[in-house]
């Protein structure tokens, strides 16, 4: 499929843009202090769905129309949103059918946004009605230039458990199993607790029920759940596109920390352009790991270059306590999101609200108006944006890849495992913190990638994997790679049956070892692994069979059992971590393994500066940031220019000053 | 309106009344024991409801009239409740509509008590069915002097989300908004998130949803709810004062500290006589500064004195661990209400009940019987009181005033705030406490309050306000009062909008200060203030515009940036907090501000020994509480007398044993 | 009623066998596997019903005809289930009404197992239908040698609130009260809160409603809940009965901490073999006293030897991190079962299963196959159990009886408790606790029961007693006995009426005390009781009447008021333990009431060695089990034999390894 281009020049810079909030008079200021800040691209038209259509079929367009001819002459470009996230107070009325239902029964009711049930007739024919509207209305005006379809899907609506639902589901499976009730009986292993069906119609969503409900049942649900909301997406995509073929589309992804609905490797393909929204978690002390974990994934999903279409300025409102940013780190974030890739910048939103549930969230223009820290610091973005117009896209190039799959988050995260404390995000983030500490790239992979361009691939948390990725990545190692697996993977297979013989079934015979059972550790519980090292989360009694031990647990009911081992298999090596080793022990490990592998890091810096590369035509573009407290020097090619700053490196060292931004230009060849 | 009197003598003394528990050979007894405790009224047929009209319509008065009749006899006033808080279950079984319906669309059952819908046409029609009947049968009976109506509004049943409740809800907006749907909307600020209402009917309350409900949606429904139930009183009150016309009515407030479900400023005027329902946290290890606090904010409501009408002489039965009072602390407890303005203090309730629901609650006589420690404290304590009938009709004065305001806290306590853990009470309280222990008298005020006899208005916290009030206290200062107001204040207005251009909004320009960023402080998290002082919770980005600073942040990201300040305004002065200064350090605060004011404690006395003053026509009466382990000497006037020795001061020093109580009556000049 | 007989050899050895999840090549190698490991029993059919009843009154006898054939040509017994705790999805297509509800009127769905109401007319025929069915056709097939009935009765599913629930509630409350409705008014205390009956049909289940509902109500509530589903297995065992009249029934109980929904005094009377499913809780430290006690529990049910008919090989898959078990446990845990009188041990499942909801449980045949561990250990305990097939049928003798009661239990976790933190078990199990570190016999036995052999009766924890048993426990002391109180005992009655005039109502007279007041103490907080010893969780104002002070309150709101009493009663001595002492004082308590009640331990061990008898007819066995890490030195009768070495004892003494168990007959007189 072809791609539709963003025509926006240089990095886009921007927010989502609710005028409807203020009255008129206030637009005219908004669009002149848009350009003040270099703004390029707003996002409009997000929630308008009550005042553009106030009665069912009735349209209202002059408010639009006026907002994109201001925008337009302002120079400013629309990225033109369908308001399908937040269907009209009339519309449930007429449809209260469509309003979801959750796993207990419990149908919610509006009142907020995205409160619809995903697999509603009433609802796919309403948001397809406003959806064309607004293409026939506005493919051709000049301030549009990509159509934003909805808004975070899955957001608060990625489940509903209602009768409709239901038939959907019935529907999806059929075509999953090829209308082949015993497959899926096996699918699901049935036999146990009497869970046979004997008619398509007694299936039903996983409901609140008295125990705990089948595991292939739940994954298929989940599956089902991610692919209903990409139907939606597709459907509106194609009625945009017949209207207005050469307009990009996007929709913005929740790529961050605790949202896991959506299997993005599918919906992916399916966008123009990839975009993101990415909030900071004010609990976590190192969010800008968070940052760039987040923004490799998006590089990877989008291969290449990816829109940052919502973030924060500074605090926002639906945490318990939400932390403001501290001095440089709204431009260090911003810039961060560039180095992995971001080809634009906007926030959420452009002028903070003076009502409404988010009138807590931070935004461009702050409560306070243009006096603020906040406003300079978004001006002085927009100039720093501007200055790295060059950097459009230029993409990243990594010899590491991790192996990332919703499917196995999912089937992971279901109820009844030998551990609930075992979390995939957790442990994909604790191998990729030393990885981000030592300044290596990192690309994210499907299982099933084409692994060729790597030198190590890492599955830290890959609990299941079909045959046919198990023989991509064991192939991988064959051939000359280094795999490095974390323990509990490779246990189940696509339909979540045990792997049988031993653990860690799949990957058993490239790493040579064999599990006959599993020790979870109880919360506080810890081994250790011989000298200071130690471990936490898991053991398990590991069996050599043709690897060697390169540590042992010491203690415990494991005592003297391998707990971390290497093979050769091929001309290959592969690596078993059967623990949660404490950090620095598993930073170790991982510098081994990219030194056996012959993996380097962008750049050696000192610490507390990260280093990231962009590849572009002719130069690569070094981003450097600095979040510790002491200036730094980093050393860059005798050629380098300092972008930012906008003028040639001296001497073949920037210093990097403690809280700032460096982005050097290093030509190549 | 002209308020009717309670007709009891001097200090009244009794507790709730249910002799239907018991067989009547035990009413006797009762009564001979009310005797021998000085009781001198109970409060009778609360929950009487099931057995005066066993069918609808049906009545059986014979029981209450014995009841009224015994008690008449034994010389004990009957404060007679319409038993409305709990309908019997034929009325549920008949109108299964009237029982209520929570947020998640559950409806409740019968079975406890309070389990009804405020909204209920039927519940209303029953309601004043039986109240009228009771009116009507015991307006002359002559034990009969107040009408208990109802009993703790609110308690179980607050909010009620049923399609009736829908009904009244739309009908209160209609009122409110004087029928401009647009106002609404505009009030509400439905332009965001596509919540616009085109039509009433499309009003709901606010029903579990997806997302962050709307927030002026909530606070209206707040304020609905409260309306809702004060509606129910007023329309039972009416009844039975057409019946007597020269009774006066009460109903049972619960003023503490968990309960915030009704605006009893609204409330207090169409009360006869405000009295109130009061327990102890088991959990609070200073549970005297709670009873103070209440007891303050009941007065202020009153505007005089008030009953205590309900509280425990131990432990109650409705937290997790239910702690027994120590030694000395019933009395403690009851003197420490009369010294706050109680003209009546009451238990719940007379004898301890063998069954039922609340059969582990304390109670005057305990299931132990007239051997034990809580009878004969309660023999005391109905000597006490009568030694101090001529404390009656006296009440305080105070030079400090503290703005409280239901609106203010509810629109605070709202999700998605800055941070959920600021809570209106807690701020109340730190800022009460040091007050408290310097002895210092202290009114509660509506913010639309007249303030000319203060010296020194706090807001701790007042998220919410309107111009009005803001003018109002504003004013104070400018025309020479001081005012102190605690951060997140003055941020929205009476719609929950936020005042723009800086905060601390409504009071910026007042307090000569202005902040751009709020920085809320995470659990755990603490900054500096200078020397030892320290400061948690929230801290902001304040700028000086006029106002000094008299403390700065010295560390963390807002260090040099100054915390507490101090203005000229007009002819007076004003500060402002803008974090929450460790305990010292505001009772420091408060300290200067109160020497600055000339403000004056009401005595002066050791640590531990609370003083509280109320005014008689020709004498005060001054309230030693000794909360410490050691004896202790207060001076008081040469022609003092101990009220409960029963003998004048010898040398004008009184002593006050640990955990003992004097009140010393002061004759004025 | 005579109990017809399981005829299995010796100690029987299997588990549940539900080959259905796997293909039938596989069940010759579970057969010739189930020989290598001794097997020699196993349940079948537990979860079959959707297989053996594709559609209603269709039966597929197919597969089960094939696998007892099989069983029996390998001389494995059958423990034939009826398949009643899953029924399939047709028959909730068809009878949605069979679906429970629960308290808040939530209806659930099927989807995992156990989720029906009890009081469904529509699932009492279909179950016996399929039982009936199963009868005919199994009665007289060789391989079956008992029936299992159901499957852990109300482990999901114990209580529904649904309409025909209500209906079979008010049906059970006319039984009780001999369709008298004042009765049931009186014994719920109804006049309180206006909750008087006038009709039958006005009673509900207690459904979530507003407030606190009335104990008593709920009270009955759980004594019907158990009632309704002992009347299910008693109609289930009849059918059976009918159709194979020599062949006895049992059903799982679920006897271990946290199952508290089923009077088994009531249920095991109806058993013909009484049997029980044990599983370790991961976050207990010491389980093997959770298996004593429950043993012992299951001991005194049966009133003589009973089955294990589910524990587990290694981890569960049900708690939050399931924790596998140590070297050894496996065999020590099986043993120690036995030594509390089991003849014989059966784990959930024979075979791991690959998919499913349990797929990630432990079983005899791990995933990963023979080459394990467990199956190892498996192997072995088959042959230990062989080796003391003699052991079957001899039973235990105590000189201490603990009392337990389930409608004690229940009364004192209702909500409304002076302290929610006193729960029934932690309270027997911190009393059995230092009998079981000193070897001491231990009996539990009914309120009722007939106490003659015992010489001391421990009551930890009995809220609620009638009065016959509070003269059956007196009378015990009054003729010589022992008897020990804990605190919060004999309050209350039968209906849940307080015994009136002080604590502890029902005990008072014989214990010599009186308390006027309750303390419970709060969480963390700590009483002294002299010297080292403090006391957690209650203490109370206890005056002596008769008794002697062994222990005072040292500190805190009651210093110097008796904590611990001891009294003369008739010729016997009654004590009084009136708070929760810490471990080693209680342990000291009872080692003085057993040294002055006579009573000895079973062996003199080292720390760390359980030491239990089993009393056969010529012999005594005496299980030696050393939980410890070194090997402990045992004195045995000169003449006894170690049964699992299969060799004499020489010398008198026998060596318990560390983690080792010894078998020693001991040939009697």
């Amino acid at each position: 499929m072809t791609k539709r281009v963003l025509n926006v020049p240089g990095i886009a810079y921007g927010g989502d843009y609710n005028p409807e909030q203020w009255p008129e008079e206030v637009w005219a200021e908004d669009v002149r202090l848009m350009g003040e800040a270099g703004v390029t691209m707003v996002s409009v038209g997000i929630f308008s769905w009550a005042l553009l259509e106030p009665a069912e079929g009735v349209y209202d367009f002059s408010r639009m129309d006026k907002i994109l001819d201001l925008l337009h002459a302002g120079g400013i470009a629309a990225d033109l949103a369908t308001p399908t996230a937040a269907p009209p107070a009339w519309f449930f009325r007429k449809h209260p059918e469509a309003l979801p239902v959750d796993k207990d029964g419990r149908r919610l009711s509006y009142g907020s946004r995205q409160t619809f049930c995903p697999s509603s007739p009433a609802y796919r024919e309403a948001a397809l009605r406003i959806a064309g509207a607004l293409g026939e209305r506005y493919a051709d005006h000049p301030a549009v230039v990509m159509w934003h379809v909805h808004n975070e899907y899955g957001c608060h609506n990625a489940e509903c458990y209602c009768d409709e639902s239901a038939a959907a589901f019935r529907r999806w499976l059929r075509t999953r199993y090829a209308d082949d009730l015993a497959a899926l009986n096996h699918a699901w292993g049935t036999t146990f607790w009497s869970q046979w069906y004997y008619d398509w119609d007694e299936i039903i969503p996983p409901r609140a029920t008295g125990a705990v409900p089948n595991p292939t049942h739940q994954l298929d649900w989940r599956r089902f759940c991610s692919d209903e909301l990409l139907s939606l997406y597709e459907a509106e995509r194609d009625v945009l596109r017949k209207a207005a073929p050469s307009l990009p589309a996007t929709t913005n992804f929740m790529v961050m920390y605790n949202f896991d609905a959506l299997d993005y490797w599918r919906w992916a393909p399916e966008l123009d352009v990839v975009s993101n929204d990415h909030y900071l978690r004010s609990t976590d002390p190192e969010s800008e790991i968070d940052i760039a974990l987040s923004g490799d994934l998006m590089r990877s999903l989008a291969g290449g270059p990816w829109l940052l279409m919502e973030h924060s300025t500074g605090a926002v409102n639906w945490q318990p306590v939400n932390r403001a940013k501290n001095a440089g780190e709204l431009r260090r974030n911003a810039l961060a999101h560039v180095a992995r890739g971001a080809d634009g910048i906007a926030y959420f939103q452009w002028r903070a609200a003076k009502a409404g549930a988010e009138q807590w969230h931070s935004a461009m223009l702050p409560h306070a108006g243009t006096d603020s820290q906040i406003w300079r610091d978004v001006v002085q973005l927009g100039a720093d944006l501007k200055a790295l117009a060059e950097v459009r896209g230029s993409t990243g190039a990594a010899e590491v890849a991790i192996v990332w799959d919703w499917d196995a988050r999912w089937a992971l995260e279901l109820p009844s495992q030998p551990s609930e404390m075992v979390r995939h995000l957790d442990l994909v983030r604790s191998w990729y913190e030393p990885l981000w500490r030592s300044g290596v790239a990192v690309d994210f992979v499907r299982p099933d990638a084409d692994l060729s361009s790597y030198r190590l691939v890492l599955a830290p948390s890959l609990y299941l994997v079909d045959d046919a990725s198990t023989a991509n990545l064991t192939a991988f190692a064959e051939r000359g790679g280094t795999l490095a697996v974390g323990f509990h993977s490779g246990m189940v297979d696509e339909n979540c049956h045990v792997r049988l013989g031993g653990y860690p079934g799949a990957f058993r015979e490239a790493l040579g070892v064999r599990t006959d059972e599993l020790f979870p550790l109880l919360p506080g519980e810890k081994v250790g692994l011989g000298g200071d090292a130690t471990a936490t989360l898991w053991s398990e009694r590991v069996h050599l069979e043709g690897a060697e031990a390169v540590a042992s647990y010491t203690d415990g009911p494991l005592a003297g059992v391998p707990a971390v081992t290497r093979n050769s298999h091929g001309t290959g090596t592969t690596w078993y971590v059967s623990t949660r080793p404490d950090p620095d022990t598993l930073a170790a490990l991982l510098d081994r393994m990219r030194a056996e592998a012959g993996v380097r890091p962008v750049r050696v810096t000192p610490e507390g500066v990260e280093a990231v590369l962009r590849r572009g035509e002719n130069a690569d573009y070094l981003f450097l940031i600095n979040h510790g407290d002491r200036d730094a020097e980093v050393e860059v090619t005798a050629d380098a220019t300092d972008l930012l700053a906008g003028k040639p490196v001296e001497g073949g060292t920037v210093t990097v000053r403690a809280g700032h931004v460096v982005v050097a230009r290093e030509p190549r060849g």
